[in-house]
């Protein structure tokens, strides 16, 4: 069963081991066991629900697990019981209609209505905002088939809660692939993925949800709409764009059409390294920008690059790769680069070849593709991380931009230097490390991850990470970089929104979500007040 | 000088051949000679201008210059001197400041604003709708510089009002392209191209505009809105996609920021035939959805196909093709695809091998280059033969879509036949033919070409033409395709616009003009009414 306080099966378990806790104690200190309340416990915090009509799941336990997602303050809010408003029913449609009568339902109750895809947001999409008026999540789990299937047109319509596995699973049997891998992938949705302009591991290759999502229909309060369906046009704004990211505002996406390929031949990931920093993003930007077919490129800033071969047993490893570079006249930080390549066992190899030429002129080492199978392996892994953090008394979060080229290392040092001076107002250490994840021809994503210990107090946790936060949103926007890459807007990125869309721009949105939801019933506070 | 009632340069003229003549006299009888008033007639049907302010300019020549676009409804009026309503001044600002200053000038006086880029519009985007208020046409001509450059992210930052050969003078000068090739190329404008969502004719190498406009300034009557410059963003819908295909209802884009690349190496084009155009169909399809790095692709059809090579004097290929695919058994009107290949020498060598690996296994036969670098040295002249056409009373009209794959041959014959039928009606005869010429995984364009003779009296000529336009809209949106992929919509696609957008996704664009534009006063009739 999926865990009610932290990520992933509840029998998955990844302990960080001795070498882990001995690099951590070293970098930030020891820590005490986290705070853990019971699931009991926080039941009988979970207020009554006043919601009387039949056919909702109004139990206390139906209505926790839909209450929050899996941002740093959702997971303080469970690991203390701190639960803070709960819906006062789950909704569970079955298809379009149903979604469209549950609407009316609320409408006509004048409730507030959360949508539920995989619970996996991690900027607080699924809060629930008091305003007087009853709450109602609409969870699209039961709306997980494929739908229909044209392999001519390689599209394919998916009930908007069908998770990343069953997406990939049902397409698998017809020889075809999604190609869409985000961290969350376990859990999260296709419906998730297109209100919250999602971005996969490998978008490099298979573009970003934008690219994938072809069209579908959306349920709002004024009846339904649907966007897309022709592969490009000109006639006038594409209204797909605005379903995409819309966050639950203008409506629920109950279906969505998507494209899709022929599964790959070959798959391989490459490990290279380079003596310096600004040498990898050199070649990062090389090789995006030569149009070379790789399917991921990913490269790990010298902490990061530590950390993951120290995690990882590869310390011989370093210390060979410290003499190389050493007796190549380099300096002792290398940086670490995975490449991917995807499609028939020909191109694999071609590419392979001219992305190694083109590293080199960057004095890349090619390092064979043991650590970038390894990579692979583990890519879905990385959120477990947290729950064996947490049993050690580490609390661990990520931030995520996206800027242009020359910007990148200037707030990619930015944001970790943030990071480290909010803690040190507390003498807390952090331990921060970033990679560049997503490249564009014109820049790159920035994702930093941040490791520090827990207080033991919900309070003090909290204002730490408040302020970590709000310090790091701030660094970002004054750069120019998005407020989010991949992970949306929700509550927590709220605030910084208007830096980027401008005044006017802001106005746009709320008259797109006041025209077709004109009492405001729809996920009230994500994206804008 | 420009001409001012048909297209190009008036010093270069394409006339038609006997053997031209001979082929369209064949096919839908001899013309006689069209219509065409004089400059100095039409000039004296402008009406006097109101506007009083100094700093526009209010002569009749510039106005009438300004006033129409090259639709076949505007070609009649210039033609035969129907004029119509034409703005009351022209304003010319020099950079984005002066667009803030014209809009509240305008506002002040409580006229409406019709942009003007390069005057190419195919579909009614210039008209001026006559409401009591005086007009303002707003031309950008005068921006047609390059601004900002960075190699780095390569990205350049243009006036709104560059042309495209000085897009790409500018850029080249750099080492540069932009790549963005639409046939009306020689005039139109890298904002005209935002707003009207435009596709050149390498969009497969290049993209669509859409994927090239990084971000531009945007002014509307409520002030001035900059969208993107991030190389992507999940922080909520996209405004560049608001803005791209908006057509003047939002503000006047001043300025873009496209994303551009280094010249290439090389470009071949190459030309196929294939016995029949279910074979030419599915090798464009296999070609696209190979991932094979072609920069243009493009499938005539049958009476295509025997009309390019007819006019371009190939008829002993024709000949020879005919007697060589009868010889293995095939029918006798072949299809011709000219492909394109653009890159690094040994990527064109070696993409040009793998495409027509993949062409033979659906019996394409290899013509060389000879075809397909003809195609690409005429590529902006087919306007030009407009004049030709006339000249000898042939008027001529082209319609396009986009569609999914299983759908495109049923809406190519239904446009051709439905052409035919609206001519039968006047017992006239219509020479129809059609390529695809943008394709993606999911589907392809489909570009109609009609030519017909004149009547020689604007009204016939008019209720003929919107005849044929209205027949064949409805059957483009019944069938389900878009009513436009490359041209906009205007006036003349208006009507049609519900037919994809759907009630309330015409509501959600109104409700986004009334935002940025309270009292309407911006391009109105285009879009929606």
């Amino acid at each position: 069963m999926r865990r009610w306080n932290g990520w992933g099966e509840d029998n998955l378990d990844y302990p960080l081991d001795a070498k882990a806790l001995a690099f951590l104690a070293e970098r930030i200190g020891v820590g005490s066991p986290g705070h853990e309340i019971s699931l009991h416990e926080v039941l009988g915090k979970v207020r009554e629900s006043s919601w009387t009509e039949s056919g909702f799941d109004t139990s206390a336990e139906t209505r926790l697990r839909h209450a929050r997602g899996q941002s740093y303050r959702d997971w303080l809010a469970l690991k203390y019981g701190r639960i803070g408003p709960v819906a006062d029913a789950v909704a569970l449609p079955a298809n379009h209609a149903e979604v469209e009568t549950v609407l009316r339902d609320a409408a006509s109750r004048g409730a507030r209505v959360v949508p539920w895809g995989g619970g996996t947001s991690v900027v607080g999409h699924l809060d629930v905002i008091e305003a007087g008026q009853p709450v109602l999540n609409l969870s699209l789990e039961r709306m997980n088939a494929l739908l229909d299937f044209d392999p001519i047109s390689q599209l394919a319509r998916f009930g908007a809660g069908t998770p990343g596995p069953r997406v990939e699973a049902q397409l698998r049997d017809r020889g075809y692939l999604l190609g869409h891998f985000p961290q969350s992938y376990e859990y999260s949705t296709v419906g998730g993925w297109v209100v919250t302009r999602s971005s996969g591991q490998q978008s490099l290759r298979y573009g970003r949800i934008e690219n994938l999502f072809a069209g579908g229909r959306l349920v709002t309060p004024r009846g339904s709409l649907s966007v897309g369906g022709i592969p490009a046009s000109s006639a006038g704004p594409d209204l797909r764009e605005l379903v995409l990211g819309s966050e639950g505002r203008l409506g629920i996406l109950s279906e969505a059409v998507v494209r899709v390929r022929k599964l790959p031949e070959r798959e391989d990931f490459h490990a290279v390294f380079f003596p310096t920093w600004d040498l990898g993003v050199e070649a990062m930007r090389h090789l995006v920008q030569s149009d070379l077919p790789l399917s991921m490129l990913r490269l790990s800033n010298e902490t990061e690059t530590e950390t993951q071969l120290t995690l990882a047993g590869h310390e011989k490893a370093i210390a060979w790769l410290k003499r190389y570079l050493k007796l190549r006249g380099s300096g002792a930080r290398p940086v670490m680069m995975v490449f991917g390549l995807t499609g028939l066992n020909r191109e694999v190899l071609r590419s392979r070849r001219e992305a190694l030429t083109l590293c080199k002129l960057s004095r890349g080492v090619h390092a064979g593709r043991m650590i970038g199978q390894g990579w692979a392996k583990n890519r879905f892994k990385g959120p477990y991380l947290r729950n064996g953090l947490w049993k050690f008394g580490y609390g661990a979060d990520t931030v995520e931009t996206c800027i242009n080229w020359p910007q990148a290392t200037g707030l990619m040092r930015a944001i970790e230097q943030t990071a480290v001076d909010a803690f040190a107002a507390d003498n807390e250490r952090i331990h921060a490390f970033t990679h560049l994840s997503h490249v564009y021809r014109q820049g790159c994503s920035i994702y930093s991850t941040f490791v520090f210990r827990s207080a033991g107090d919900h309070d003090a946790d909290f204002a730490r990470w408040q302020r970590l936060k709000a310090r790091v949103s701030e660094i970002i926007v004054a750069h120019g970089g998005t407020i989010s890459h991949q992970h949306g807007v929700g509550t927590d990125h709220a605030p910084y929104l208007e830096a980027e869309k401008g005044a006017l721009g802001m106005d746009l949105l709320r008259a797109c979500a006041r025209e077709l939801d004109p009492a405001g019933m729809m996920n009230p506070g994500k994206l804008f007040a």
